[in-house]
């Protein structure tokens, strides 16, 4: 089967599958019996560019890089679409949604998603701002359209924690998961723990660019929050929001508190949490916890993640695996692509 | 979708998916939509029974716990049909194949498999001898026939390794893998390092039912090499068997030995690993190794199970939990029976 792919947002994310995409078109088509064209890119910044009978990916990377804009790409290819006109006019089958995160409106991507599903388009996402937002209401939508929606890359990026709870772990009865999902916080929690002051460990954090500017999202527990709630109402089946998520962040924790906690054979983590009660209802939270060392989160350092399942049926179950990165994140959308690609693939098998 | 499910082989394997079938079956339909009934069971020791409407599988946990043939089940239903009857004459849709375990010829269980996948059904299994022997000659079986063959429960029992490595890692480049894959070699090093001969912790292990009568299978290592060849044939498109892996057993281990890798920061475990190399083919192995505590395999304790995959996209990838033990090996057979209800769905969903 060839499919036809559209980017909406050409940043480090996009940038990442296209490079994956690029090294390995041959395997993906032995292996996978997978062929793909990049049908189309629009992003704000660098330009649009659409052409039905695919467009050169490696020349858009390489245009992108010397700062061109993808409005200047040649060949007769219409430029200029915007992300809407991509979306609903382009002859793409799978939509990559891949523009920037708000995690308090989720748009534009938000919109991205649903126009994408309403066109009867699949689309795949790493962008926790609809996800975190809308699940259900989009999940819905795509039933309702006979479409798929993959979003692995919102927890963990390329790590299997969406796919593997949902799919891999389809019917052990997920009753608690507990993770370290923001790698920023660990990476600052495990410098702390070696000697580095808060101050000190932040800015390593920021230089290596696993920090941004404004550490807010991540050191006051933010971007953790919205992946508890996609982790709950996805793989636990609720509704909740972010305000239904105890959040502290990890600002308060002083290098003597991780010291402490080691001569009592703990360590503090930023531990994310959800625990299905009784009524069906969940207490979910993000908040440093202690936990004992021999804990499987426990030894999980630098800017790692990891998730741990309680299931009824397989007991505990720990996923480990890095939790951002240009190739890991566009890895996910890979990995979520050739997921729709083997439902589709069985549909004809068995059709 | 109502599918018609045949065991082939009713031991505590079979049990265990019994148990959860009857536990979930209510949920099972409200999340996934999925609807099942029993036809068959067939068990050389505890007698066989048909009906094309569906037994109570109730009944027959009972009938087996008390000591009662299946042979003596009443109402009316077929009784006494022997496995191969039972798979290509009854009404099932899915064979359950539980019988028990041969490492050398894969028999009887291999026939069953080939049986059922040529009478056109779906085949679920955990048992390690036709899938280490033949797998890619069941799979092509199971293509020709266009039906779906699943076998999770072969390594890391219900712990997600094999479909985990297969979909959700799908397109990553696996280059290695590293694991502990047996628990029992696993508790018995666990044990030993706290202080326990050799013989006491495989006595232990004996009385915990983790190790059986004669050991030989678990702690020379030949329970790993099977997995490894397991592991390298699917999920890095190798045709290895038992003779390509190198192999040392855990017997000549000493307490002194571990004691001496713990004052140096390590830890020997029984590593399975495998590699591809630069030509392709892979160098695989199953050994006692020394890792660093630090390595996420070096906490992974007792009868717990886990694998590392090095992969080119993501980086490694730990996924840890048990290795054995009824409920979560039967569970691989229900995750393996609903991703083929998830392809077949998808099938209907999109035909």
């Amino acid at each position: 089967m060839i499919y036809n792919l559209a980017f909406i947002g050409f940043g480090t994310v996009g940038q990442g599958l296209a490079e994956i995409l690029l090294d390995s078109e041959e395997e993906l088509y032995e292996d996978y019996g997978f062929k793909f064209k990049v049908v189309a890119i629009s992003d704000t910044l660098k330009g649009s560019v659409y052409h039905p009978n695919g467009i050169d990916l490696r020349k858009t990377l390489e245009m992108v890089r010397d700062g061109h804009s993808l409005n200047d790409y040649p060949e007769a290819a219409t430029t200029g679409w915007d992300s809407l006109k991509t979306i609903t006019e382009s002859n793409a089958d799978i939509i990559i949604e891949v523009s920037w995160t708000d995690l308090k409106t989720g748009e534009p991507a938000l919109t991205h998603v649903k126009t994408a599903l309403q066109a009867g388009k699949h689309v795949v996402l790493t962008n926790k701002g609809p996800i975190a937002l809308a699940v259900n209401e989009l999940e819905q939508l795509a039933r309702e359209n006979r479409v798929e929606l993959r979003y692995e890359g919102t927890v963990l990026s390329g790590t299997p924690a969406i796919n593997l709870g949902r799919y891999n772990l389809a019917g052990s009865k997920i009753t608690m998961f507990q993770g370290i999902v923001n790698g920023t916080t660990n990476y600052i929690l495990t410098e702390m723990e070696k000697g580095l002051s808060y101050e000190e460990a932040l800015k390593q954090a920021q230089e290596l660019g696993y920090a941004e500017a404004d550490p807010t999202g991540d050191v006051e527990g933010w971007d953790a929050v919205g992946k508890v709630v996609i982790l709950a109402n996805v793989l636990m089946d609720q509704q909740i929001t972010k305000d239904d998520v105890e959040r502290e962040g990890i600002t308060k924790i002083t290098r003597e508190d991780l010291k402490s906690a080691l001569e009592q054979g703990k360590r503090w983590k930023l531990i994310a949490s959800a625990k299905v009660n009784e009524d069906g209802s969940v207490t979910a939270s993000v908040k440093p916890e202690m936990i004992p060392l021999d804990h499987p989160l426990a030894s999980v350092s630098g800017s790692t993640n990891a998730l741990t399942f309680h299931t009824k049926y397989v007991g505990q179950v720990t996923i480990v695996g890095p939790g951002a990165g240009k190739l890991p994140t566009g890895f996910a959308l890979l990995t979520d692509i050739l997921d729709i690609h083997r439902i589709l693939q069985a549909s004809s098998k068995h059709a």
